[in-house]
Parts: structure tokens; sequence; C-alpha cells
């Protein structure tokens, strides 16, 4: 690809339509000294919060197809993973940068659904976008999202803090996204049939209020969020406070539409839940002490128990009908099959 | 692209040889809470200071080519461009997160020899990588870095400072990189005996340095990075600090090898310098009673002025062999020609 020289009266300038969504939707924070327009943006660090940063790409082909994405979809949940990250450190969200390499036969206004989209989740979530980068891509769209947030010392949690006897819990319902997926992938006109699965997988939304709830009462002692499927991300967790786990199959919350929908999928709704992915729910774990405080619903998020914590590090283990089997970590991993290295979050 | 399900025992995980490579090249920060592992990073912002952000991404196609890019080449590239933001601030860079989409025919050796160059440059400047993504690719290889770095208040140089009678100033020199990018791409055999064009090209050095000499003795009144060309990057900062410039053809410093690459190169040695890009010199202006502030070199790099601000807000013109024309911004665009969107740093 050549680059071409700019003309000073190009038709659009994408930036210029970008910074102006973002003005319009996020209210100005005080905080914020620069925002979009110079070399950086710069904010002032509230005193004695940690500043948390984290960063999450979607890539066409690998993390969603646009035949069953709308750009409004594409923008909504590449800020919404984002979002589930901070949540997951029981943080407070505050802004973001984007970086968007544009395929060809994309047009500026496609390009604007898709921060339509976004900006819509931040101005619901209060988070505001202070930069980022726009180019061209030979083949695909690739979004890039920064995020930070922040938190106090004293109320951050981690992977790392899950201690035996530990009660193991998750919000909201597993495997529905996987599910809706499935719906999207294969079963194109049922897809319509079920909105809520499909919705699931196209706008995600992030726990943020229960990871603050949780945070800000220090009932949690470890907590991330649920992208790789319960199964690996409880390995995840396991590993990270070098504990084991056992989960009880009849506890995992499935989705309402799950049994509908059983008939005409290719796996178990079990399968789903544990292995599926992208359900951006959180798992977290509560001392025993503390059970008894966690309450039914989070935000009206529904909170489930679901097993808890053993000194077997890294042993993680599920009842099914009266028996117990291992879990092995069977997430979905954003890369291809073959490739001999491991994607996902640094 | 289907997502596999990972397993347990898969060969090598790209992020853990991230992190090895991230954990053995950087010195350890003490402000740094939390690094690669969790859900997000986490540092603690010092007092009173203001926490910089920029992003950048290096898209195959667009931003380099692998035919000339080493793996190497490509990882110092992405840090280097962001840092060079940091500098354009009169910042000092602290942190950095990548995230990255790998296509199917680049081994984790090749993408861990990527990583090698960016910890190198990283070492060098004493910035930290504290998190990411890493995915596939259908087609082509997307790196995005985001870097955090921090400056006081009154130390901050934007670009929007500059005032009728200021002079403005540039480092090193100008056009190299494109003048390297132009070997590169249709002499590869003469590229060779040019290493140095080659290397203003693949391995840009951020004036970090430099920024902070500029912004600790408070000599600038505006700064930019020239990325996408003297031309352009004049104008933006003309735009934004309502002001206009005159500069001289015959100040504009040129590099060494100019001369006798002249008669191989398809444009004037002017138009390399004034619209080529990719140089990440900075340009700044300076309060005319400063002007005798401005040492000669900086941290080894050589200062030039090269002319002086004016009050036409927004007019830019050069001085050439006696006579004075327009300077049209003309950089390059990380956009593809007809998309009727502009590319660049939002």
């Amino acid at each position: 690809m050549k680059p071409h020289r700019a003309s000073p009266d190009t038709e659009a300038s994408l930036i210029r339509v970008i910074q102006n969504l973002s003005q319009r939707k996020a209210s100005p924070r005080s905080r914020l000294a620069l925002s979009i327009g110079d070399d950086t943006a710069a904010f002032r660090g509230s005193t004695g919060s940690l500043t948390l940063l984290s960063t999450d790409a979607l890539v066409e082909g690998i993390h969603f197809d646009l035949h069953y994405f709308s750009p409004e979809d594409i923008g909504w949940k590449a800020l919404a993973v984002n979002l589930s990250d901070i949540a997951a450190m029981g943080g407070n969200p505050l802004y973001f940068t984007t970086s968007i390499a544009v395929p060809p036969d994309k047009p500026s206004t496609w390009v604007r659904k898709l921060y339509r989209g976004m900006l819509r989740l931040a101005s619901e979530f209060q988070v505001r976008l202070i930069g980022g980068d726009t180019c061209a891509s030979p083949q695909g769209l690739f979004l890039d999202v920064t995020i930070i947030g922040e938190v106090k010392p004293s109320e951050m949690v981690t992977r790392k803090g899950a201690r035996p006897g530990d009660i193991l819990f998750v919000t909201g319902e597993l495997g529905g996204s996987a599910m809706g997926l499935e719906m999207l992938r294969r079963h194109s006109r049922l897809a319509k049939r079920y909105p809520e699965a499909i919705h699931r997988h196209l706008r995600p939304r992030p726990r943020s209020l229960v990871g603050r709830f949780l945070a800000s009462h220090k009932f949690a002692s470890a907590l991330i969020d649920i992208s790789d499927g319960l199964s690996t991300d409880l390995h995840h967790l396991c590993e990270q406070s070098r504990v084991g786990a056992v989960i009880d199959a009849q506890k995992i919350p499935l989705p309402g539409s799950a049994t509908r929908l059983a008939p005409v999928l290719a796996k178990t709704t079990l399968d789903y839940a544990l292995n599926g992915g992208e359900d951006y729910e959180l798992l977290f774990t509560v001392p025993a002490k503390l059970r008894s405080r966690i309450p039914p619903k989070i935000d009206g998020v529904a909170i489930h128990e679901i097993g808890w914590i053993t000194k077997e590090a890294g042993g993680c283990s599920i009842i099914k009908q009266g028996r117990t089997e291992k879990v092995s970590p069977g997430g979905f991993d954003h890369f291809i099959v073959g490739r001999g290295v491991e994607g996902g979050q640094i």
C-alpha cells in the first residue's frame, strides 16, 4: 500500500468525526487536562489511587464476522470487553483510547456507526474516549481498545487472593454468548427467534457495578472476568492463587433459553457454560465467613454460588450426577489451531 | 476462523514468552503494583503529575512491508513512535501495553524476535511492558502500542502555545526516513550502501531527552513530533495555536547522505524533508527572548532554527531562493487514496 499525500480539503476527516461524536456523548471530567488533538492525552491521577490499564483487541475473522456483527455491535463489544477487565479488578473505569485499522471497503459512515455503538456504551458507563489512532488496513478490520481505570489499593481484587475453603460465585448466566454465536453461525434464520442469546454474544454487558460492590465491601478474595470460558478462567484464578477448586454442575447458572435451544445446538448446555467463553460475567471467591453477606442479586444481576476452593494447587474438578471429574481448561482461544502459540491477554 | 480449544500443554505460550522477555529486560519500578498476568496492570500516579497516554498502531502493508522490515525493526519502531509522542509533550515515558494480531505464517520464534526488538528499545529508554493482548490475524500483522508517561502540569508542552514572533526550531535532520523508505522500495540493492538512511526509516530514535530538556527549562511554547512530515505537522501546530509560520528552505536540516542519494531518488531532497514523514524529530517554538538559550545540541542531537511564527492563522509559507511560497500540508497519511477519510492520531 502506498501512503498517499493528504489533501487539506479531504472530504471528511474521520478523526474530527470521532472527536465530535466523543465530545457529544461523554460528560466532561475535570481531571482530564488534555484530550483528543495533541500528541497524547493527559489527566490527573486521584491521590492515593492505583491507575488500572488494560488492552483488548477485536480482529475481523477472529473475534467477529461481519455477516452477523453490525458496526455498532463491534464498537460496543470492543469497549465492553475492556470495561469487563476493569470490573474484574474491582475498579472504576475512567478513560479509553481506540486504535482502528479500516479496510478499503468500509466507508467513513460505517466507521461512524461503529463509534456510535461504542460511545453509547461509553456514555452509559461514564467513560470517555481520550485519544487513539486511525489508519487503513489492506484487509480486515482491526480494533484495539485500551482502558484506564482506578481503584484504591486496599480495594483492588486480583486473581491471587483465593484461599482453601473460600466459596466460589459467578454472576449472571454462563454459556449464552457461545450459544448465541452458534445460532448466528449455523442457524441464522432461527437466530432471530432467540434475541436474548444473540444479544449476549453481540452486546455483552460488563459487570462494572458488581465488581465495585465486591471491592468496596471487601467481600471478594479473588476476582476474574469470564472471557475465555468458566473452565479456563477458573484455572487462571486457581493457578494465580495456587489453589484448586470444586464446582457443582447443577449450580452453574444457565440461560433461560437453554432448554429451548438445546435441540438445535451441537454441544450440551453444560459444555457451552463451561467452555463457551465471551460471557464477560465475573467469577469470584469469598471467605466462608462472609458467604452469607453476598446478596442474591447485585445491581439487578443474579449471583450464584457454584463451588469452593481447595488446597490442591491447580486441580479443578466438577461434580456431575454424583461423580467427580477433572475439569481441564477448555475455553476458547483467539489463536488459530496449529500455531503452537496461545492467545489471550498478556 | 474457528476459535480452537486451548490445550493445557500447548507447545509454547506466547504470553509467557513475552512475560519472560519483559521481566528480563526492564528494570523494576516501585510504582508498579501489578503487571502482566491479571485482568489489568496497576500503578500509582506520582503526586501532582499529569498522566500522559497515547496509542499508535503499525499495520502490515500500510506502515511496514516484511520484505525489508525485520521482526526486530517492527517491534522497535512500534515502541519508538509512541515514545516520540510522550517526548512531544515534554513528558517522561513510563509504561506501555501491546496488542498484537499475528498471521498464521508467523511462528512464535518470529514474534519473539519482534518483542526482542521492542524490549531492547524499552530497556534503553527505561519503559516497561505491563500488559496487552495477543491473538491471531487471518491476514497481515497488526501491532498496537499504548504508552503511558507523566509530566508536571507546569512543564507540559502542547501544540497550542505558539505566539507570533516565536522562533521555530527542529531537531536532527528531516527527510531521511522517507529517502530510506524509497531506497528500500525501489533500490533495494543500493539500499545497503546507505545504511544511515535505511536505519532512519527502520529504527527511528525518539527524542525523549530533548523533549524533557525543553519542558523542564520551559523553553518551548509549543511542541510536536514530526510523524506526518514537516509541512503537515507545522500546520497541526499552527492550527492548534491559531498562528501562521514562515520557514526558510535553506535552513531545513537535510541528511548528510542527501547529496549522494539525490540522483537516484524520485523527488527533490527538500520535498522529502518537507513532506516525507516518519522522521520522529521534534518541531518546537521558542519565545524570541529565549532564542539564545537554545543550545546547538541537546543530548547529542543538533538543534536548527528554521523560521518564525506569524499572526496569520493557519498560513504557512516557505522562503525558497528569495521567493515566498505557500506550504500546504503534504506529509503522508496512513490511509489509502480515495477512502474519503483521513488517517492519523485521534
